[in-house]
């Protein structure tokens, strides 16, 4: 089969690979129909996740269809069309049973990490009845490649854990893929204010077109001033850190208002600095996770009843043999304008 | 009457000042029978805290009888025996009204602060009928001189903020005053290990009579390593800081587990690193809270029904015109063991 | 003044009463600009409220000017525009601060009760600093007028206390003002499936424009069933009882599924069966409330927002010297079609 | 092997069945070492169960030794010591993953109910990684077969549906060993005054031994009364029913403060009257609940730091052999004062 390979930093090619075999009682092989690229898959290839080892089929998003399964999973059986959640989770285990998938012990964020993943024409699930799940009769199956991980993710790290709430101000630093889904679900909890800020005027204008009630562009470095006047010098319920620089998450402590909640999302490589001299009694909650995934059922409802539409995240399409340009379009999102890009396998 | 006063950096004096005057509808004058001294005080007179200006009486805590009510107050009458919050609170602004007292627009921390405090034979009480609490018949008023703000504060800020749960394990670090009131409160809970960590042995030892199962000295350099093999590996599910140094709550980053909680109550003078390079993806919570003082009627239920004893804090006892002796006495902890000093007024 | 005064069952007369006057510090006088009619002003003109007395000028909804305070009020002055709450709240007794105020120790339920109420050219308002909201610059005075009782009634009791979540499935039983007051503000957590059932066709033709996916008219008694067909048998997860008779709640302990909530807005003059037989093993919560409007913050801010227009919910408007005639047209909803009535001043 | 057999209405015996096979992927045989009757065992033996059919081998707690596992099983091996589980729970669906274990699809209470039970020498347990649960070495086995049942039933569906908080006021209806297991872990809680009700004396001296602070014996139809007195006329902040009779939820209901919880532990064979007429403005909270078991590793913990000896509930001992001796002590627990009867197997 075709699989986009990791070959060290730099080095990617779309190549003949072994067609994955069960390995557990709980495994699923999954012949996937579409699939797409993550910011983390641009990380893999510069270096930045030395857990990621060459020789590692990238991709950890997508829908397909049920090839064959081990002896001890219940819920699927070949044939069924299935979302491919990018955390596997085992269900079982401490974390799991509290609701925190990401850090399962057998599981978590593994496809096209730690094992071969979704860019490709069959992929290895373990854990198949707990990291699956059914995709309703009629449902669009691109839009919710969406719910793989992105939509879960903007919505668990952001709007929930940023409490998000009917008339609040809330603010989304980052318009990228990540800060849009935020944006998206963050509307599920009708907040009054939703201010969108980054650096390209493109993107933030796509924030508008998705809800963003405000804009502004932080490249003058006012984007704090402009919030306080905005929010008459009160700062915002909530901050969603969708970026993952020291920049941006100490512009979140600047905008989050008293008994307010920084939520962050972004994926940092370096150290914050905290200003706990000025925070100490400000009675706020900052909160991390790595997305856990628990909230696929919730968001499958929302799709299906049309209070989601997660095909707006969708900018670019491609065949599986085209991948090679589908990252090229990808990486450069500012000239393409791409958000998220479907790879039809 | 006699008030003890602040007179910048380094200098105060026990003196004769007027009784101070309603001003306000909403005011009381209580007469104090028993205060204390604070952290915050020393912080204070060291210069740390530039808003509170030369001239002031100090003290924010105590215990004492109304003498006299504005025209507004309807809950308390002359004669009444009262606790005094360290927090005054309008009850009618937006953050009274979300319990967030300590942000109250014309209250919050004033006492001693930006007007003149309990350290005196009379005070004055803004705002009278949310910031007082009668004290029951027949209660112990020294121990509820805990109550105004030590208390609250150990319990608000540490072990509410930080979710302690039964059989859940906690890591208190600083065995000062304040963390001692996290422990002593922290108990309510029922968590399994409630480890303790400070430099000072005496102190550990005075925690591990109040409850602490596990005390670490952390002057070696090891504490996290010990909290490492007491917790096979895990950390710790809340992680109470209850100094207020970048060390500490580097510390406190260093003991906390995947989905645990990190409640700062310290009163930090300088930024701290906040390593999200490794937090980012631990799905973990991070607090802080100037004490509302909103949990003072539970706590007043928890001493009636004797789950709580707040004398166990008290080390010290003087007369106000020993108020001078007891400063010292408050000041030189380390070699007198005090922990709370009484003053009877 | 024009005052609305009830004179036992039965009886009622537009009539000259005295303008009120201050009685307490914490009072303001309020001349009304816009009052409404409740459902519980009929109750009392039925006679099933012993609690109000004849002689008692009736309403407890309004939109005004302050026209005198006394001197204890700090939040409002003579001329500023305000929003009456239906409930009156100290703000300082045990009931008040955990948000209770419906339960009030000298507040609650007393406006047009127990102490004369809004159907009147002026009106005195207890506690008026947590009883009054400032009206926003701009705003439309007449939608507040919703904000008085009838929106907080259903948000409330209905969607906080029933949990509404996204994609989530929740049925309202009864159509009118409350009902519908309940289908405005669910919409706030974007729920899946919003069933509203009803006997009057019209009153869910209403539901319909206003955000219900389905309509039931329950005439047939079969109401259940279609729910348990719309649900893949499994039922709803909030049942909103907005009706308070028997019949209703019953309904809802039929429709409510394992893990669900029964949710009353209802007031009841009988015992209801609650069938505990079938109940005991379902992992439901029933929840009661009379309305304690401490989200009327909340509220004004989504009205500011745009995300709840409550002008929808008005059909009708008199002058205070026709509201026998607004009476008439309320109490004769089914053929009127009233659903709330503006009384302008 | 030796199995209680239950053979419809008044029937039961102590015969040889054939040891039970694994009959799916995720099965566990298990050796059972110590189990216990209770009293939902009885209600089965009056016919009150009619999906209980003749022919089922009785009992659903107990703690024992892996003896084989199927080949989806990754948790347990043969040997491993465990606790059983009442409740079973496939970890998979909706039910299970929101946490509602009672109500799997494939599992919930089926142990001595719909497929053979736990007094036998053997028991097979379905989807056992998540129904099983290790025992800790140097555990007390004796007192965690409590765990099986009793002590998550009066946890989950009293404690902590109730909400028990530190200083508040409890009130628990029946102090049989529900009602006691609702006793020892609202202590986790620290409430204020604890009040059992009952009808024998002889529980109550149990009850306060194992920590009630006040007891009331009802058969004078006073119990209400006597908890406004202790109460001030309020009620209680919670009151949890443990017998499961009409009288019963009714005291419940006179005994429930405004703002309060009715937390049913109780299974009920008949409908109860809920007075809505006088509770629909109350804001009381009403809860039911079959035990779902999602606390136990929690209970584990407390058992482990000596939170709760679970041992306390224990009162008579016999060997397998003798079951039928057991049962009759368990059945005229008012002349043998039984609480848990451990069974060895």
């Amino acid at each position: 089969m075709k699989a986009l390979v990791y070959h060290g930093p730099g080095h990617r090619s779309l190549e003949d690979r072994a067609k994955p075999d069960l390995r557990a009682a709980g495994d699923a092989i999954v012949k996937i129909t579409k699939t797409t690229i993550c910011g983390t898959d641009l990380h893999i290839l510069r270096g930045d996740v030395p857990t990621c080892a060459p020789g590692r089929t990238l991709g950890h998003e997508g829908v397909g269809v049920v090839d064959t399964t081990g002896t001890g999973v219940t819920a699927f059986r070949p044939g069924d069309r299935v979302l491919i959640s990018c955390i596997s989770a085992c269900g079982k285990c401490a974390y799991c049973r509290r609701g925190m998938y990401s850090h399962c012990t057998t599981g978590g964020w593994i496809l096209g990490h730690t094992i071969d993943g979704t860019q490709a024409e069959y992929v290895r699930i373990p854990h198949a009845d707990t990291s699956l799940y059914p995709i309703p009769p009629r449902a669009d199956e691109e839009g919710l490649v969406m719910l793989s991980d992105i939509l879960p993710t903007g919505f668990e790290c952001g709007v929930l854990n940023g409490k998000v709430e009917p008339g609040a101000t809330v603010a989304i630093v980052g318009a990228g893929p990540i800060g849009l889904a935020a944006l998206l679900t963050a509307q599920f909890y009708s907040p009054g204010d939703l201010i969108v800020i980054d650096l390209d005027d493109k993107r933030l204008d796509v924030a508008r077109r998705l809800g963003a009630t405000h804009t502004i562009n932080s490249s003058d470095g006012r984007a704090a001033e402009k919030v306080r006047t905005l929010t008459a010098d009160r700062g915002v319920d909530t901050a969603i850190e969708a970026v993952g620089v020291p920049a941006t998450f100490l512009l979140c402590e600047d905008l989050v208002a008293p008994g307010g909640t920084i939520a962050n999302i972004g994926v940092h490589g370096a150290k914050v600095d905290l200003h706990l001299e000025r925070l100490w009694s400000a009675n706020i909650t900052i909160t991390t996770r790595l997305v856990d995934t628990v909230t696929t059922p919730m968001l499958l409802k929302t799709v299906h009843s049309r209070k989601l539409d997660p095909a707006r995240l969708i900018t670019h399409r491609f065949r599986l043999d085209e991948i090679l340009d589908a990252y090229k379009t990808f990486e450069h999102a500012t000239s393409t304008g791409a958000l998220k890009v479907i790879i039809e396998a």
